[in-house]
């Protein structure tokens, strides 16, 4: 009866980052570990049961509508960030540089892991994937801050690279460290959507 | 920026259902409309801002864990109900007896829609696709209550059939007649799980 099946292939956090107040931006801080709730990570700015919709959902809502607050944590790998700083013609994108909670290593296309995914840590506390996110360019101001002449092509650079958003379906704690298991629903593509979206997109 | 995109296609909502206690069984009562809150459907026994687990998530959790409720409403199709009820040689499976919230109409291999999919309703009510739902004993005990000799084959025949669960982004109603916009996250195969799930299963 279960959906969502266990993959052999095992992940491991390398950082655990967090910043308390959004005005001080983007950059977070490294921390040992994160705690999490079912609002998110305990003295992060992103955390909450609900968020304001913005320009990532405009094809849905107006700005500022209150929406579940399913962006709680932000996810990176290692490998990505590797790819993206050599497309940058940098030495490293760092995590603090884009945001990232969590910095992950050892799961291959990271940022392509499916929507509802399930991401188990060591504490049993338990991520489930809603959507990849989309580079912006408050990264690339970052980046570009840090080098200068090599930042603003980021949110080309690092699409399909930038990692994963998600929300807490079992809370604890993840640690530096932590080994990470990952459940996959079934993969499979919906035809009948194709079809329409491909005319959507003719439309 | 934004990652999830509309379709052209439009569902229909044909029935809106719900039952205020748990304990008078899985049978749901048609209703005019449904009220979503953060936390489910207004008066349904599944509502809740979180839920325990059970034997649906038995590879992850023992049973009675605390999880963010990703299981507020449960929702199936017209078209993939008349096919179960071909296959179990019936006129219809009502969707009162498979404790379906919302019955809808016009979305082909609905119970195949992507996880993380969004079905936004007239009201500006949107949910938010977690899994396909997996079809178990209790509806077949009421199919087989209703159809004696016909009902206790659904688990096998309702297999990718039996709907969807979804959780609630924005508050709002449905209602009778609504038509059911739909937005798709991107489709894709993430092959190095297929992989590992191969490996998985073959060990």
């Amino acid at each position: 009866m279960a959906i969502v099946k266990e993959i052999s292939l095992v992940g491991r956090v390398e950082a655990c980052l967090l910043s308390p107040k959004r005005e001080t931006g983007l950059e977070k801080a490294k921390a040992n570990d994160l705690t999490l709730t079912f609002d998110g990570i305990v003295g992060d700015c992103h955390s909450g049961p609900t968020m304001l919709s913005d320009s990532r959902t405009l094809r849905q809502y107006p700005r500022g509508v209150t929406l579940r607050n399913r962006r709680q944590v932000s996810l990176i790998s290692v490998e990505e960030m590797n790819e993206v700083a050599r497309r940058l013609d940098i030495s490293e994108v760092k995590p603090e540089w884009v945001g990232a909670n969590v910095l992950v290593s050892g799961i291959p296309d990271f940022t392509l892991l499916p929507p509802s995914t399930r991401l188990m840590f060591a504490s049993g506390a338990t991520l489930i994937v809603d959507l990849e996110n989309a580079p912006c360019k408050y990264p690339a101001e970052i980046i570009e801050r840090h080098h200068p002449g090599h930042g603003l092509t980021f949110p080309e650079k690092a699409k399909h690279k930038r990692g994963l958003v998600a929300w807490v379906e079992r809370e604890g704690k993840i640690v530096m460290g932590d080994k990470i298991r990952i459940f996959l629903p079934p993969q499979r593509i919906w035809t009948a959507g194709q079809d329409q979206l491909a005319l959507a997109s003719s439309s």
